[in-house]
């Protein structure tokens, strides 16, 4: 949350709408907290097994996305309720597994802009980019969104020995689906987190009758209304294990990351 | 902290003498965190402000190192007290200041460990990478340290507009002092933590007397008592300003950093 943020606009259509909250001055601003448990190189070589209880990241945060034990799906937090979308594409109540990767926060608005309709996923993002310029901070965006079609994908649920996630990705179910409703749950993170997390955006969507989510590769939106959250805390919870201790997560896996969280289909506008 | 810990052990003279505490399992392991005000990247491109006040540090620990306002000297926090210790080498209260980047955890030993005599700074490191294997966590040390000598060197205050720290470190005030007891304070970090705060070990040292006090370049250990804390949850204040938000954070500046936290000056062993 930045008390000094200028109204943010993008044009006449993109104009926030409510000022931006007050921030607590001391180290306690715990609803500007970003949660992150384990960094996400341990999950790029291969480190699957769920090492923090998704019951614990709701006590932290009601909003967020990652993964699940064995890699079995993806996480959605949403209002305070956790979901995983499986590789099957059904979405399944999560809040009695483990994460070996996610990220959450107390979701508290500190502005909204209304949503520009998109062709695809970077036009939305070039919109968000000119709206929220806290490069170099964290921002959790919440689109309740009406859409012309998304891509999704997931993963299907990993056994040991594990392969590297960008071997995994390659065997993802993708999907693309006409006229659906639901959220859009999008973390923005600096370029400088390398190694620990998705630098940029990082979406996922879960439909509004719960019964469609994923990994947001593209998309088209008709209309929606954004919701975004300044985070300036970043709490990272690091794996209390051998096997943590002794991975080599020095790697700079930049491209494979890259390859793995974006779109290999074409656009559903294509 | 780690459960799982072995006992660590150097050879006959590096014996863990406690077991390792038992862990809380959930996501409150404040005593467990590493709390750092703002990124090294800001610091190594000039931005010398005081964000955070040290005052606000010490209600989240009560050991660390860091800086202070207008790069004003060493920042050294030991029992819940601030100390600054200043280029022109006297030690000051520092707890009304405020700092641009500082590292601080409740100390809460997991371990002790006696001190191997050491004719280098790097001789110690090596002794403690061996007896403390956990690369992906952080680690504080505390040392109780009888010294033969030691090179420390602290900086002078800036004025804006700043220059970048690799630049100022060129004229840093070092001293090699022989004879001194006193604490060292150490943090040592995993290896990919590149541009957010220094990988591997960071030293201040504070003398018993309180009257000399600064970074670490070098020193030869006579004898010395070691505690350890092993810290598994890293909280990053992000420093709420559109200065730190327009800012270029994402350069590699690892080599510059290195040159400014290592030795220049010849050992005092040679």
């Amino acid at each position: 949350m930045n008390r000094r943020l200028a109204a943010a606009t993008l044009g006449v259509a993109f104009l926030a709408l409510r000022p931006a909250a007050v921030a607590a001055s001391d180290l306690d601003r715990d609803d500007d907290a970003i949660i992150q448990t384990s960094v996400i190189n341990s999950l790029m070589i291969g480190r699957y097994d769920g090492v923090t209880p998704v019951a614990d990241l709701l006590r932290r945060g009601d909003f967020g996305l990652g993964t699940v034990d064995h890699l079995d799906g993806e996480l959605i937090i949403l209002d305070g309720r956790a979901y995983q979308a499986r590789g099957d594409g059904s979405v399944v109540d999560a809040a009695g597994t483990t994460t070996p990767f996610a990220v959450a926060t107390r979701f508290d608005a500190d502005g909204e802009l209304p949503c520009p309709p998109s062709r695809r996923l970077l036009d939305l993002e070039s919109a968000l980019d000119a709206a929220l310029p806290q490069r170099n901070a964290f921002v959790a965006i919440r689109i309740e969104v009406d859409l012309e079609a998304v891509t999704i994908r997931s993963v299907p649920r990993q056994e040991p020995p594990y392969r590297p996630l960008e071997e995994v990705s390659k065997s993802q179910s993708v999907w693309t689906r006409e006229e659906v409703k639901g959220t859009l749950l999008g973390i923005r993170s600096p370029a400088w987190v390398r190694g620990l997390t998705v630098p940029g955006y990082h979406w996922h969507f879960l439909a509004a009758d719960r019964a469609l989510g994923g990994h947001v590769l593209d998309l088209r939106v008709r209309a929606g209304a954004i919701q975004y959250d300044v985070c300036r805390e970043w709490e990272i919870l690091l794996p209390d294990s051998p096997g943590f201790d002794e991975a080599d997560l020095t790697p700079d896996l930049s491209r494979e990351l890259k390859r793995v969280e974006s779109a290999r289909e074409p656009s559903p506008t294509e």
